[in-house]
């Protein structure tokens, strides 16, 4: 497989915490409801995942936000349950409403029936990610993405989403050993999963840990985090051009327990809007030509529903709380990637993101000329 | 006003960082759905806030926890809406619904047209507490409470619980001084609020601020923290009895600002299952002789779907994570009241809270013998 060049590494120096001219920005679920001609798209496509499972609909809907913004990196279109539907959990997503698994797993028996899927129910999803990469033509970097062990674990159990997490709970307080059993298969899963992925042409992959942040202490560390690691542990380290392939792991909520996210064998750390990107360099971020992560994230995702003005200022702020980039292009330093904190809410204006898009860029030129 | 002396002061003991023969125990929302005795009362009642408003249903509720289980202390029985509700917002629960404002404040105009509510509009709650307060004749301590500012603000311009807080957060962005203007408000009736409840025979008060985890690093300092400051700054500090009134502050997801949180003028500090206890309380808790805050919290409610001997388990963990407690009669020092991470779910056995309940006093009367 050859595809062309990179004309915009600056995502990828990023995460490899080397300098860049800028800071660069991408943002979670960028390709979806708030744009027009995603909603076209998906109205082409009947469902959402006769959209997902579409080559030339991901392909459309995944460059989409890139013709509209000068965003850095793109993202993989598809869903973070992709994998337990391969597992034979039955997805299905319902009019206005979120995912939902016909066969959610609740007894002993239907944990002992769970095995890693093969890999070839999944193919539409490596398809999509060959065709990308062919379609960006070089422009920017292509993201490939799962769910964390624990998030997958969460919706194969509560069988839709959950606001108290009470069947999932009940499951790893009352019987850990069936919990860790689905655990290590969901770990096992998305590491193939994540590799396949690379092998298609992905030159960055993320872990989604959506709800690592409903754990309590302790059960964090042992329900989410370890398996987090299991799949790090087994990811391919070079893409299929033989670049470096970064890993970025994002806990929603799980800034408590960053300064033990730090010991992930990963390059990137995501952050919530919670956290102080300031104090979280000074924890995890390292010094120049030291050990480090680099940081992603922050701004809170409600900040796109003020005017430009104010949008214009919260970037300032949230560059300004990581600080000044490191700008040595000889060695290694703490680096920042612009993000949300969690993914783009549907009822966004677009124009607001071409807003906060260009205010990254010029803010963070402007730092680094200072 | 004469009330009977107080049998069992543990949970006042420990709110002032006294020593106490084992760790005081009761639970956010312990009187609620999952007692069946709850849900007769209800029904008579015919709505919550029939309930809520009926001083001989409000009595009888707060007070059945208590015939079954051994707890250190009573809360009123109350919504933290009521204080909006007086303002003329017209507060209602649909049947299996959250709570709703029929006017919710989303313009320049309605919050031009807040002020502090006449607390004549709140007697029924002053009322409650008196009439629990007799009730209790001495065997606990009475707790009342209010929303945080924030937290009213969040209802107030929602109209009703969110997932996304983008109607308020909108307002935040892009007015702010709306917002300030909104809390300040809010700060100065939840005031009056709570004193009026200490005036009726409130022996604690507790600031519930639900949703301060919601918000970004910085606007939760500006909009919650402070404005919670400026209730603090405000309330009595004795009761009708001349004793000292403990005032708590629970944030939820708040573990991030712990540290902020310390220079609070309040005794105790609330936290969620998400904070390491030990963390917490070598950050916060003090040393014997020193200053520093009364620690409460912090186990899943969660943990009470599984059986007993995990639920004891689970005690011991949260016991042993706080650690050994002080045990000098002479001064005060490191306390940890225990209590639930959030309020305890409708669905949960009746029976497990008893397990509960009897670990916590078990395993803390075992740890200080040791």
């Amino acid at each position: 497989m050859t595809f062309q060049p990179l004309q915009n590494d600056s995502f990828l120096r990023a995460c490899m915490r080397q300098a860049t001219p800028h800071t660069p920005v991408w943002l979670m679920r960028q390709a979806g409801r708030y744009l027009p001609e995603y909603v076209a798209t998906r109205a082409k496509a009947g469902s959402f995942m006769g959209l997902a499972t579409n080559v030339d609909y991901a392909t459309e809907v995944t460059l989409q936000p890139l013709e509209r913004y000068p965003l850095d990196a793109a993202i993989l279109f598809s869903d973070i349950l992709t994998v337990p539907d391969a597992m034979g959990l039955g997805l299905s997503f319902a009019q206005g409403e979120g995912p939902r698994f016909a066969s959610p797993v609740r007894t002993e028996a239907a944990v002992a029936q769970l095995a890693v899927p093969d890999m070839h129910k999944l193919q539409y999803v490596f398809d999509a990610v060959h065709s990308i990469r062919k379609a960006l033509n070089g422009r920017v970097p292509l993201i490939g993405f799962s769910g964390s062990p624990w998030t997958l674990a969460c919706y194969m159990v509560e069988g839709a989403g959950s606001d108290d997490y009470r069947l999932v709970k009940t499951m790893l307080y009352s019987r850990p050993d069936l919990m860790h059993r689905m655990l290590a298969i969901n770990a096992d899963s998305v590491a193939a999963y994540l590799n396949a992925q690379i092998d298609a042409g992905a030159q960055a992959v993320m872990i989604f840990d959506s709800w690592g942040g409903v754990l309590a202490d302790a059960a964090f560390q042992e329900f989410s985090l370890a398996y987090t690691a299991r799949v790090l542990a087994q990811l391919k380290r070079t893409g299929v051009d033989g670049a470096v392939v970064p890993r970025l792991v994002f806990t929603k909520g799980g800034g408590l327990w960053l300064g033990q996210m730090a010991a992930l064998d990963c390059e990137v750390l995501g952050l919530d809007w919670t956290v102080n990107l300031g104090g979280a360099r000074a924890l995890v971020g390292g010094n120049v030509g030291g050990p480090g992560k680099a940081l992603q994230g922050n701004i809170d995702p409600n900040v796109l529903f003020a005017p430009p003005a104010q949008i214009d200022t919260e970037v300032q702020r949230v560059l300004n709380s990581f600080g000044q980039p490191h700008t040595d292009n000889q060695r290694s330093g703490p680096t920042h990637i612009f993000n949300l904190g969690h993914g783009i809410s549907q009822y966004t204006p677009p124009e607001h993101v071409a807003a906060l898009v260009e205010a990254v860029h010029r803010h963070s030129k402007a730092m680094r000329a200072t």
